[in-house]
């Protein structure tokens, strides 16, 4: 198989109309036939199709909710087992943690206002924002994507080079994307009350301005998630365990102890009372379990 | 002092004009009425004014690079001193770090296309994306800022809601800015070389979809600093030390070394040259030295 493309395809920009699949497929844009995810599990997704598949996709158009791929019947389409964190699920779940572009296309069956009127379209790059898993409408796990289009001010910075030849060389290139910081009168109290020492870890970063640390929501801002920027939804984290966290690496029991990539507790100092149920929806949400990781599921 | 407003001043909106600073102040969009800079070291700059009173400004609308405060003889406006990393230098420093969004008010002095034909103008919110000193025209060290315009699509999340009464009872607010995350051909090389494990402390953060690292550049990309994107300019940190690295906090010898922060050696496997120039580029522009620290300076 020929070496991923991440970005823009050269010679098929935004808006390009494709007959069908194996038009799409032929330009690269979206190389598989069938699939609606294009991707590896080491080295990410590089284009999804929106097509009608799946129950439970939602499209605003700069913001897509996608559902990720298997656990359906091959004969009847129906959800039939839980889907696995695996394949395409865990390619795009790879894009997200490595800020990988993604394009998307969309096909004339995808019900959507911004759907073509026959055929498929690439719409452009996205960014996976975040993952998680939720019961579909068939009452089986299914695993979500929000992705969210890049302005093409910020894919300024990208840069295709052809190279001469041959499948062996690498095509350079470079990409920019960005990154949702937040930060609300709530994050910096609770970095105060810390004094931006890490509740997972107790580290506390010296910078030359000041003491950094990052405020982390437990069920995160934002549809679908919508969880609330108040104090008891705020963790004071060092940026390694924010990044373990958002990643549904380790997570929070109700006794506050880690569950996962660290052992020990959370450290919690009094007036900050964290919401049990924000832990709970981390734990049933963003947390990757065991079982979703075997193959045996798909 | 009221308390700072971070983000727009409500009855404000983008492109409000102003007759001289007095009506500035009134407005609280800017509040000093001489300094360009407005902020303290512990809570970060909400606001700045250009006005052509320093001679290294830059200005592309968009992009703006901002020479601090201080180091200036009174009587003359010349540069006398090397410009302290303190006041309203250290206030922006603290901005870059915590994400805050700072005001950005030009002057009819101020030498750009941009700047009203008189008075002052409000133009809107941008983040300090980076901060560096090199020595003026003057040949005495001055600190630059770049600042980036937040889009308006990006501060679609603020909201600032007026409390009652008060000025003890802290104003909510939210904001959410754009942080910028780079990843290139070159990056994941180098994190593949280094199994995503830091060069500066051999963390690897165990995601579920796999190994977790940052590729942090020693000499900055983009203007003015326009380090390549190459592998002897990318280094794989964890995001702890890529946070300390970028802030100034921890740089690196020549024979490897650490400085800074954290004791110890650099750790580099062989067929990754680093280019000492690019360390000595982080050296000399942008660690915070001790000396720069003294208030005696100013």
């Amino acid at each position: 198989m020929a070496e991923r493309i991440f970005g823009h395809m050269p010679g098929y920009p935004e808006g390009s109309l494709f007959e069908d699949r194996a038009e799409l497929r032929e330009s690269g844009v979206h190389r598989p036939i069938q699939a609606g995810i294009s991707g590896s599990q080491t080295e990410g997704a590089e284009s999804i199709v929106l097509s009608g598949g799946y129950e439970d996709d939602a499209d605003d158009g700069d913001v897509i909710v996608y559902t990720g791929q298997g656990g359906r019947d091959q004969l009847t389409g129906q959800q039939v087992y839980d889907q696995p964190f695996s394949r395409g699920n865990r390619a795009l779940a790879l894009s997200k943690q490595n800020g990988l572009p993604v394009r998307v296309v969309r096909g004339s069956n995808h019900d959507s206002p911004h759907s073509p009127p026959h055929g498929y379209s690439y719409d452009g790059l996205y960014t996976v924002e975040e993952y998680w898993h939720e019961p579909g409408r068939s009452g089986f796990e299914v695993w979500r994507f929000r992705l969210a289009k890049i302005p093409e001010r910020v894919t300024i910075g990208q840069v295709v080079r052809e190279e001469p030849a041959g499948y062996s060389v690498p095509r350079r290139r470079e990409m920019w994307v960005s990154r949702i910081v937040r930060d609300s009168a709530q994050a910096a109290k609770i970095k105060a009350l810390y004094k931006h020492r890490c509740q997972m870890c107790g580290t506390r970063l010296e910078c030359p301005a000041g003491p950094y640390s990052e405020a982390a929501h437990i069920r995160p801002l934002g549809a679908p998630h919508d969880g609330p920027d108040t104090e008891d939804n705020i963790l004071c984290l060092c940026p390694n365990h924010h990044v373990l966290f958002d990643n549904g690496a380790i997570s929070i029991a109700d006794d506050l102890s880690l569950i996962g990539a660290d052992q020990g507790d959370l450290t919690v100092r009094r007036g900050h009372n964290i919401n049990r149920r924000h832990l709970a929806y981390h734990r049933e949400h963003l947390v990757v379990f065991a079982s979703f990781e075997s193959e045996a599921l798909t």
